[in-house]
Parts: structure tokens; sequence; C-alpha cells
């Protein structure tokens, strides 16, 4: 089975489809989310496993833009728990360390240690493993990656500092993303995508349809509309399955609300898992 | 005057600060809005401006977030038509360049502009106007920034090729901080922050509150909470100043709603300046 990701072997990405697949997988690795997004509509993988909101750096809006402009499906989704352990060669101790290489967003969760070691300097790298494969091939024992366990493993590094991460309670959830429309039997949440008009009450409208239905909304993302000027598309979870006859009714009321009302898809809340 | 903002002369905050309070003032250009931010909270400046919002970008999320931690009041809102041009030192020709470097937020808004530019590597710099100011001072001929007319203004540079952004519309949000709660007489729109319990009907109970007053809700934004794993904190904007009757019967509604309720603000609804 293939399966496209974001990064390279050993991120977090990999350790999301290795739980949901079983690491008996063809990984592709992709330079960027908008490749993992072309992969799936393509048929280029059986899925895309991808990053769609952390809960301490919030949203990657990027991906719920990539959502809209292709027409996927997502059919599973899943909570892992983000620990940031500090890697490099076996043997170098944080004392020899002047450069750290990791993604963005793990460097602002490594504040803590960052400001605690300000001999180290923070470069962004595109992804959590490929900065401490980078460190691997380049032999270079003056730097260290910010990444997962799994990382120093597949490249046969070494943690030198356990869970460098300011915040012991990260989580990133993930979507699982097919070409082809599936459906969980036992799904109880669906996400949709809606746009408004700019009038009072439009919003309220839209969201008591749920309400109405005893339909629990687990979060809600608004989005500029491109080409436009300030109008907003809305990303919406709702703790339903699509299947669910509340849902059908919600979901038929909110017609006369919305334009362009899409189902991203519906799938079995997903498990928070210990990494 | 002393204006606090994140960057340097040149950069779109100057501009949007030049436009509030004239050209007589006493730039604090700092690296992080953080400081910007400090700055306003322990009086070391008389304003703050900052960015909250992109047309094509989305979100400033960590402003949202500063918005809270601090206890500064937003007093005036501006939108300003963002073009980029191609800055480089006199007689340069786009054909000389190899590098460009300027913030990841205009790097995302020249796409079309690098893709037929091939030869040419795009850097990530910390804002707009610096970018123009380094190669400035590198004398560096190979290289160009991407900023407003401003930038070329200020550091005496020339302007190799003008409107180089993707998207024609393309607006930036900015709001004024203040230490000192002050009210524009005029003001017309309100920004508030609350806090949900997650249950069915509680952000339509919520919005329903302005619904209800026949109050436009401008925008939503939501921001996981730090410290617990999926609660999310609500950013909204409405088309109502604070002081408005109905808006006082909303507001105090919605305190039987959400909890930890907070006006960010009041103020005017902002001019659209085409630089």
């Amino acid at each position: 089975m293939n399966i496209s990701i974001q990064g390279t072997k050993g991120s977090y990405s990999h350790i999301a489809a290795e739980h949901i697949f079983g690491n008996n997988i063809e990984l592709l690795e992709r330079d960027s989310f908008k490749e993992v997004f072309q992969d799936a509509s393509e048929n280029n993988t059986d899925f895309g496993v991808i990053p769609i909101e952390n809960s301490t750096h919030g949203s990657v809006f990027q991906n719920f833009d990539l959502l809209t402009q292709n027409n996927l499906h997502i059919t599973k989704e899943l909570y892992l728990k983000i620990n940031f352990h500090l890697i490099g060669h076996p043997g170098v101790v944080v004392e020899d360390l002047t450069d750290l290489y990791t993604h963005p967003v793990a460097l602002s969760q490594i504040q803590s240690f960052l400001s605690e070691h300000k001999k180290i300097d923070a470069h962004e790298y595109p992804d959590t493993g490929g900065g401490v494969e980078m460190i691997k091939e380049k032999s270079w024992r003056h730097a260290a990656g910010a990444a997962s366990k799994l990382a120093a493993e597949i490249y046969g590094m070494d943690i030198l500092e356990e869970n460098i991460h300011d915040n012991p309670k990260n989580y990133t959830r993930f979507f699982v993303l097919s070409n082809t429309e599936e459906y969980d039997k036992d799904a109880n949440k669906t996400s949709i995508q809606f746009e408004l008009e700019h009038k009072p009450g439009t919003l309220s409208n839209a969201i008591k349809c749920f309400a109405d239905q005893d339909i629990s909304l687990m979060k809600i993302e608004s989005r500029p509309i491109i080409d436009t000027e300030w109008e907003y598309r809305f990303y919406v979870d709702l703790l339903a399955g699509l299947f669910n006859s509340k849902m059908q009714t919600a979901i038929k009321n909110l017609q006369n609300y919305a334009r362009n009302l899409r189902v991203l898809g519906t799938y079995k809340e997903g498990e928070y898992i210990e990494t």
C-alpha cells in the first residue's frame, strides 16, 4: 500500500501513517502538502496522510485551503501526542551543540529549551525527520534535530535529551485522504465547508441547524475566500456521522442558509495515540 | 509620538502607522510582535500598530494570542492594499538577479513571479523593508527585495518591476493598540473574545445573542486554548459600537453562555487605503 506524506521517514506524518496502516507500507515522501493532495487526486497513492491541526499551534491553514481546492474525502482521523527529543550523533552531548535544525512548528514548541541553551542557533528545516537525516549525512557533531524517537531509530542516531518540548499535552490531529468516497460504518464525526453571505444572523442561522438537532459543533474555522476581499468560507467539524438521521436533517436545513456546502468527509472520531 | 511596529522603516506596518498618525512619528522598530505588545503594555510607546489579518493569507494567529495575553485595547483599524514591487540597486535588471529576500507571507504572494523566474532563489527574511535595507547595505546587485514603494524610497533603491504580487486585491488589516482605554465616538465595530463549553449548541447560543439584536458578525476565529487539549477560544468581530444599546444587550446576554468574555476594543470601521 502506498501512503503519501509531506516530509521524510521518521516524521510525525510517518508515525501517523504507520499507526493507521501498519508498517508494511510504501511511503511516498513529498516536499509539500500540495504534492500529497496531488498524489491522492491522481491516484498515485492509495491514501494521503496530512496534519490538519495542532493543539498548541492551531490549524494548518494550507491544508484547509487544499481540502477546498481538491475533491478528496477525509476517511479517518487520528490524534498523535507530539514529543520532541533532541537527536544527534552517538557520543555528542548538549554542550557540544551550536546548531539545531527542525520544522518551524517544532521550533515554536521548544522555546524553553532554546532559551536555556542560548549557544544553540535554531534553524528552520522543512521537516523534523529530515533535519535528523541531514545532520546524519553531513556527520555534523555540532548540530542536532528536534524530532520523534522513530526518527532517531531510523537514522541510527541518539536521543541526547528526551522531551524538550514546552507543552506536555501537545497533540496533532491527522486526516487520511482518499480519492474514493468511502464511509466507515462507525463514522461519528463529519467535516463540512460552506460559504455565507455577509448579513446579520447568517452564521447564527447556519450553525443553529446543528444545535437544533442536538449535534455538537467540535470546531469552526474561517478562511478568507481568495479573490474576494473579505468573504469567508467556514469549516465545521460535527460530532455525528453523515448518515445519522439528525445530521441528514441538519444538512438539509443548512442548504437554505449556506452557499457551496460540501461534505469533506465522515469518519470515526480519532484515537489519542501516545508516541 | 512614539509608534512601535514589528519590522523596519518601509514595511507595511510603517505605512499603516504613517497613514494613521502622520509622518511626524518616532518609529520603534522591533524584531517581534511580542515586543510591540510589551512596548504598549509598559508605556514605552504611545501606540502599537500590528497586522491582524490578510485577505489572501488569513489571520496572524500570533497576534490573536498576544491580544489575549496582554491587556491592551484596540482603538483603530485600517485596511492597507498590499502591492509588492521588485526592488534592487539602480541599474540592476531582472536578468541580473539570482536571489530575492522578503517576508515569508510576501513570498507566498509572489509565487507566479517566482515560477516565471526560476533562476531567482527565494529566501525568507524577517520583514519586507528589512530585506531591501540588507541588499542596500551589502551592495548586492544579484539580489532584490519584494516590498513597498516606500521601502524603495527610504533606502534609495529602484523599482525593477512593479506589482509582482499574484492577487491584485490583497489587503492587510491593521489594529492600533493602546494601553489606555479610549473610545472613538464614531466607533461602529467591536472585537470580543470568549470561551465556550464543549456541548451541543454553545456556539449557536453565543452568536445568536448578536443575531437577535440584528448585529452583523464580520469574522469568527477559533484558537486552541494552550494547556487544554482541544478547547477553543473564539474571537468575534461585530458591526456595531460597544455603546450601541443593542450591543450592550447582546453582550449582557452573552455573559449567560460564555466564559471569560472580554471586550478587546471598539473602533470605527477602517478605511481601505491604496498604496
